[in-house]
């Protein structure tokens, strides 16, 4: 015997967590009065900002598609996938601190290369928790729409797997070289978009 | 004779209340830029903002499915669904003060207790109110949806009333041992996510 | 010739702009940690900061719930009707900013009374709105849903209006006693929220 | 072949983001308790602030029309409307900074003009992207639901095309007069308003 839950309010209450992550990175930008002698020089100068705006933005947004595209093939949640989705959640809305984080360490020789892999870690516990999601569902296929077949369940799986390797590596590569590895999360949050996966594919003539 | 409101947007306007309250816990997380010489210890010194962080997402992740559970199964609400509904969302929406001071006052001594007792009557007044809610609900049957049997009203009634409880032991426990209790009320509300009902329960062979 | 928008992304922003305005009320709230000596004490002392929180988070309660009551009749929204709704919203989402200026002024007798007046302004502007915005439709007839009845109109148009006299009364009041006004409109809310009408009226036996 | 999306939850997300955006703008706006011996001269000060909120909200409130109009003549988004709309929100979340920036700029003889033109230029992309959205599904009429005729079509496109013309001239007086400037956003945004599409078009008699 097991519990189930219609996906309706899922949807509202996770696109409400992202929306708010989202919108919330830009509270974190901001340029001291101070500095408004020369205003141009100011707003260039928060550039590690802007990356960690774009970065935190594009990735929140690859998945959220993901994770449009695991629900909208979901035909009812069980408990473990409520669960899971809390943890995903948590660690999304997490994301604001780690971000603000990188924003103000990076060029701080003593204090980046750990922003930049605490922030890592963070994006590392997203991607594994949104592949487990999936794995989940995807081995309990009573919990699946009917119309899923066994190869769009491959497909998708595909898409959310590798992000894990890249992270790992791209962590790795922060103890080394932490502003190269800042450009690489937002190198894989960009491929992430463009690899996204609709709720149904078409053939087109 | 007296007034009905269709649920809809009691869902949507609650889940917005929620998605936030829990969003915005993050905000109150941070690292003066004195302490970056030694990022790693800066970031693990955090230890009672992320305590707070988990507990209070995990509280409010566990109310939010408790309310689920709730709103699914009324068919209508009156006025004092709403009434009830809106002091809820109250006492959820506060839930970001005392928990920033839990993570401030946590280590200083003559503080910690305070703190934790308040953030424990916060939950308290949570854990109240929404058996409160759903008290309401069960004595008025008309505000039900029909194919809801009494023995799943009971087995509600059984899941959101011993935490009441609990949570006044634990505020109990804060005067002698703050820490520990701040440890309980994370307990508590792991205990609450997984012994939330879905929608629906459904046999499996 | 005339434009018209359905209903739904009208509740769903709206409701958006409410949810997220009755909760930013609370980051305005904080302990300095030079009180920690004496928390209890401290946390009593804000007194007037939990009394702003209570009044604007009723208040948008109940505005929450007249737009629910006024928008469910409409059968769909004209260009004016989205007009006046985005300036309801934009005098709603002001709130915040107010609701902190009594929270710091009161007891500061040079500053108390322009507080509680400019935050009755914006009460006031909110109450003209939406009794504006029920006019409107109640004028225009071929927006409501059909089986919306004269009666009906009149009773909503009854329980929208008089909140302006009384706010009104109220500002004025706040000239005198500012302190005694500050809990007029605490009162004027909790009216509203008792006094708000429902999607349907039904009969009981 | 290509990936399609239905478009409840682009509606959810993106109504989500234009929701806090449109919300966090109060959160710039405040008084030092220094200036609370005259309250009145203090909120007065505050013009800057209010004509920023006001303009802000103002653009979203328009912008949320003109994506309403857009999104409710899809049948199904695809890939690219999916990476469109994720930009749109990425400019549209950022305008709070500059929004702070101008309300703290503007008789900042030093700072005004770049932070009027920074301003103005988030204005132009956001205004660039919304076009480029409706004309990328104009472009791909399957994207479109049925009945949107070639007429409509136009329609929509000439009133989401000339703000961008406006949007750079007003930038290039912010080099000259940036203050005018400043109000030439305000205007540009109630004009959007006023000229926005509705759902359908009725004939009256």
């Amino acid at each position: 015997m097991s519990d189930r839950w219609s996906t309706g309010r899922l949807e509202a209450f996770s696109d409400g967590v992202f929306a708010i992550a989202i919108t919330l990175l830009v509270l974190e930008i901001g340029v001291k009065e101070t500095e408004f002698d020369d205003l141009w020089h100011a707003i260039g100068a928060q550039w590690p900002s802007y990356l960690g705006y774009v970065t935190s933005f594009v990735t929140i947004g690859g998945i959220w598609l993901a994770h449009h595209s695991i629900v909208r093939r979901l035909d009812q949640a069980d408990a473990n996938v409520m669960r899971l989705n809390l943890l995903l959640l948590m660690f999304v809305a997490f994301l604001p601190f780690p971000t603000k984080l990188v924003a103000e360490a990076i060029d701080n020789s003593s204090a980046e290369s750990a922003a930049v892999i605490f922030y890592g870690l963070d994006l590392l516990a997203i991607s594994v928790t949104v592949s487990g999601m999936w794995r989940y569902i995807a081995a309990h296929r009573d919990l699946l729409a009917e119309d899923v077949g066994a190869e769009e369940i491959r497909a998708i799986s595909s898409r959310t797997a590798p992000s894990i390797g890249f992270y790992a590596a791209v962590v790795a590569l922060a103890i080394l070289a932490p502003q190269v590895a800042a450009f690489g999360y937002l190198a894989i949050a960009v491929v992430a978009v463009f690899r996204s996966r609709g709720d149904r594919t078409v053939s087109r003539e």
